[in-house]
């Protein structure tokens, strides 16, 4: 729904006038409703080749771990917004030092931009969207228990560059559908 | 506007319960208004060293030259929208090369993600979004007549990073507002 008017699914799908796609109309005042893919910002963040990782108190998938990552805000840098993420969920002030990864995920019309970042101590303060923080070592990620398939490839990726810098980012790894509901 | 239901400015501009950002909310019926940045997709593209630029037939800056780009739509990987907007504007296949640039800019809420791509030959068909369409030397350049200062930043990132391959993709020039009606 998008207001008092009239039902969603009374409104119009149609071309506008000089556009290429369409749009939903409503059928009372001719609103067009452009609906845009989001951007979700995030960071890998280490302190002593530990990697942070959060367990969600929030759906969708709560009880799961994943690093610091949330939907971009409106007049927000991405570097900004990896950086409230991980204020807002684990309670540090990291400082990043690389682009790690950009997910592009059509089924969702959602792209990531995925930071590398250091963290400036051990110490983790989670916040109210957050059941617990901990720092991994790479051997003891709960790969089973990861929310997201790009935590996965953030994390995978983010060892792959390990002590380079001055990379291209990574991309979607190849076939990879960012389906979490499906068999891995 | 969002709809025939009460006046935007009648709405309630409060954080709802377990968000931490103020959001419009309708004082009606309580429907939340999560407004968010948007996704702008484009490529430089070059023929044997020329570079493609599009003159706009359409606001905002009709008249001024760009290279193909656009917003990214619902369900559409980033390279899909650069390959879409240079087929619209152009009227031309190209073949994505390497990820460019990243730029931020959050005076308008915006994140472009610009490619590095070869045109298949110099065979241009512009759309009804384009005045005209021409492939430029780098001397040639239209530089005073660019439509936004992203288009300056990318063509001189391009420039920068001629013959290489493998490179982070740059990012916002040290300073730069991309307010196009500041004096350069």
């Amino acid at each position: 729904m998008s207001g008092p008017g009239p039902a969603k699914d009374a409104w119009l799908k149609t071309i506008p006038d000089g556009d290429t796609h369409e749009r939903l109309v409503c059928p009372d005042c001719g609103y067009v409703e452009y609906d845009n893919p989001k951007i979700v910002v995030g960071a890998v963040c280490t302190w002593e080749e530990r990697i942070l990782l959060c367990r969600r108190a929030i759906n969708p998938r709560k009880g799961f771990w994943v690093f610091p990552a949330g939907y971009l805000e409106l007049h927000e840098t991405t570097a900004a917004g990896a950086c409230r993420e991980a204020r807002e969920e684990a309670g540090v002030e990291i400082e990043i030092d690389h682009l790690l990864a950009v997910y592009t995920i059509p089924r969702l019309s959602q792209v990531q931009l995925i930071y590398r970042a250091r963290l400036p101590s051990a110490d983790l303060n989670p916040g109210p969207e957050t059941l617990e923080a901990e720092l991994f070592r790479w051997d003891d990620i709960p790969w089973d228990d990861l929310a997201f398939p790009t935590v996965r490839w953030a994390l995978t990726h983010h060892n792959e560059l390990r002590g380079q810098s001055d990379f291209p980012p990574r991309g979607n790894p190849p076939g990879e559908s960012a389906d979490y509901l499906k068999k891995r």
